[in-house]
């Protein structure tokens, strides 16, 4: 693969992960959405289908990492390290594409949430300078959500352990699929079964940290929340930041090494 | 394929979309309905359901655009416009007979749900009159909704970027179905594939708009709720009726344009 | 296939379709199961998964038909009804059989259900009289409602139409399968798309009558609920009980005759 | 396969089949977890993704029994005991592998949820020792159910019955995926279609016992429950333990005995 198709694929590929996979936490939490309050199943699907529809489409470009803990792991399994800061590269600008475009398809829903207004120019407009010291107050954690993990417990130790499992996880089951079904491996299958491993991960795993899993996931869209002009929004949590991006990438290392002594 | 095939496939299948489809917002929005409110997952996955029985029955005779923002962005990418007509025609045909089957299916339900009686003949009946009122004040929105999409918060600009995005994201999907795998496509499972893309993106960018991303799919519909007898239905709302149709339109075209960039 | 390896294909078939179809319908009604209340998403999925499983397991015996409107369709798209008599003849019996496991598998479920005791010889168990009274004036539905279909709304040009509407969608995939993928067919995928398609028709079409969709599916079971010493268990609707096999019995037919126009 | 091969596949493989299943019940019902009250869907879901994802990781070293029953039918079947000590060993031990694990990623929330803190140090934490009665008398059984299945209505035949038949559909689902699609089988998709079967297994038989149906995933995590230094745990419930052993090896030799003379 070229250097160009690599950047333009994990760049395409990774804004679709979170366009899809950011938009199901903004369609879920924010006020005015008609998928709002439709539960954890609904977040663990979002995030399973969005990697799916995003390996398929860039699949063919960059061989669909969409993941530094995922290139770091096929770089360890490969010992080739050449091509690892072109799919960084790639991988961050996508996330803060993905993160923005969920900020475009909802506008007035961030807009109504952050200020308590229902509808744009609707009878609670008035009240917007009261209610919005009490959004700030109460409201602007679940808007960081949307773009952004964050622990249930604040523990740095098992905050790193649960991200480092969840990663793990991942990688195992994205390395070991050239080696099923004796020497064809799961061929066109992967992207769908690769889906429904992160179902998986967000179901079982997910319930302390978010699942991060990805470095890219959640630092791109942790520097679009700081840079975006959103009303009350509140801060973007950055002593938490180091966790979801080192988190995963020991999981990275840790996988690619299982997979080396028992696997290879 | 032949003319008659594709427009004998695009109504058949566009009929089963808009049944199945239509049909999942009639189980989980009327009264009398063992499916009543049972939740967004159930509107995301039905729709996606949807789409995927109508590629497979559809397929063989017409290909299975199924939406005209698909045949649109086709008939980009391989510079021929000579079915597209056709395909219009089937589509929209197709998408009206959908939605006069849903209203045979849930006959008894659309009368018990406009006219507040739970079961017809039963000791609600003699209080109609009064509910009428009252369910054509508080209650007719719903049953358009049934047919046609409609924004949460009525923004142009949002509106038709909402759909855009979520068409790009179709549109990208069903184009680069043919280049994975190293020459094979993604072949038989393509239907299945795309049936959780539409899932996903109903889960992640349906919350503003209800996610037409094909204007068959809410033009033909609305139509026929224009048409029907049906008591207390309220309006079709017409002024936003275009935003369904030219948005993925829109959509179709850029997504084409960005796969002719990136991926031809 | 020989008749003895269709009669035994069939009813192994059609009891795991019926134990697991019927089991969601238990696992989702009664007291004491831990699905309790699990909602309309886990019935389709439910039901859904059972037709995967079974048509998996029965397939390599008998084609795993497991419901007499598919084999009608069959028979009618191929011109020949010599095995219906012997698939019939399975189906119905593995319908029976799969009622009766449900009822073992659930066997305490029933009874706490069914006299308002929670745990059999818990304190409760001396309210019994009276509460049995209350529960078979309340309660007695529901029970039913696990082995056989009943309508939300009585009205027998809605629920035919219904189930003939349903089963012809469901008879057009079936029958499509082969035709898809030039000259290859669905293959062994053929299991997993069947499942969401009744998964999709039990979202979208499940609403008004409980999908049937198959006449040994309703009508076995019912026979089960008529004969099991269940106490309380009011009656066993018969007067409903034709529509379940004749709207699916006419679908079949309509759907083959649509195939054998359209498709062949 | 290699003894070794067969070891460390089973091992890891178990170990992640039971992270990712105890997980989901961890993550259902422990306080302060982000997926806290997902239902009987999300469990479903989760344990049925959990085997998959265990199994497409295992596979290539083990073939994936990850299940005592299946081992056992799997000798059955091919009349060869030989590796069974092996396959037994090493599920046991990756069972509790597994336990441990979902320990450690949920270590805060078990904290939280046993004492009745919500944020470790957080304003609650001086009340700790009412609570803790408190918690020990209502909360510790769902604590055990994290790890181990119970019954809701404590019936040795009617449990026993529960768990062999759903072992025995489990067993003929996968002894017959070698059958399908005319002596090809289900090659790579079979992981996936096993997921689908015990999502199956889980919705409609699950309700009475929380279906092991499968000896190691019960008693591996049981004996880490007795271990594990867990405040107000509760006792391990091992009057109970033999039925979700003994009943699935009944079910699993009964499914192998079923298969031998209707299918093979």
């Amino acid at each position: 693969m070229s250097s160009s198709d690599i950047f333009i694929g994990e760049t395409i590929g990774t804004a679709i992960l979170i366009l899809l996979g950011g938009g199901v936490c903004a369609a879920v939490t924010l006020k005015a959405s008609k998928a709002r309050n439709a539960g954890w199943l609904a977040i663990a699907f979002g995030w399973g289908f969005a990697v799916m529809t995003a390996v398929y489409i860039s699949g063919p470009l960059s061989g669909a990492h969409l993941n530094p803990a995922v290139t770091v792991a096929l770089a360890i399994k490969d010992g080739d390290w050449s091509d690892v800061p072109i799919y960084f590269a790639g991988q961050l600008l996508g996330a803060m594409i993905g993160a923005a475009l969920v900020w475009v398809a909802y506008y007035g829903q961030f807009h109504a949430h952050l200020t308590d207004k229902e509808i744009v120019g609707g009878p609670g407009a008035q009240a917007t300078a009261a209610k919005a010291v009490e959004a700030q107050e109460k409201g602007a954690g679940p808007v960081l959500g949307i773009f952004s993990t964050g622990p249930e417990i604040r523990n740095v130790v098992q905050n790193l352990a649960t991200e480092i499992i969840g990663t793990v996880v991942l990688i195992l089951a994205v390395l070991t699929q050239g080696l099923n079904a004796k020497g064809d491996g799961l061929g066109v299958l992967g992207g769908l079964i690769t889906a429904f491993v992160v179902v998986s991960i967000g179901l079982s795993l997910g319930g302390p940290t978010g699942y991060a899993i990805n470095p890219a996931r959640d630092l791109g869209p942790r520097i679009v929340h700081a840079l975006l002009p959103l009303p009350n929004k509140g801060g973007s949590d950055w002593s938490y930041a180091w966790i979801p991006v080192v988190g995963p990438l020991i999981g990275g290392a840790i996988g690619a090494g299982i997979y080396n002594v028992a696997f290879a």
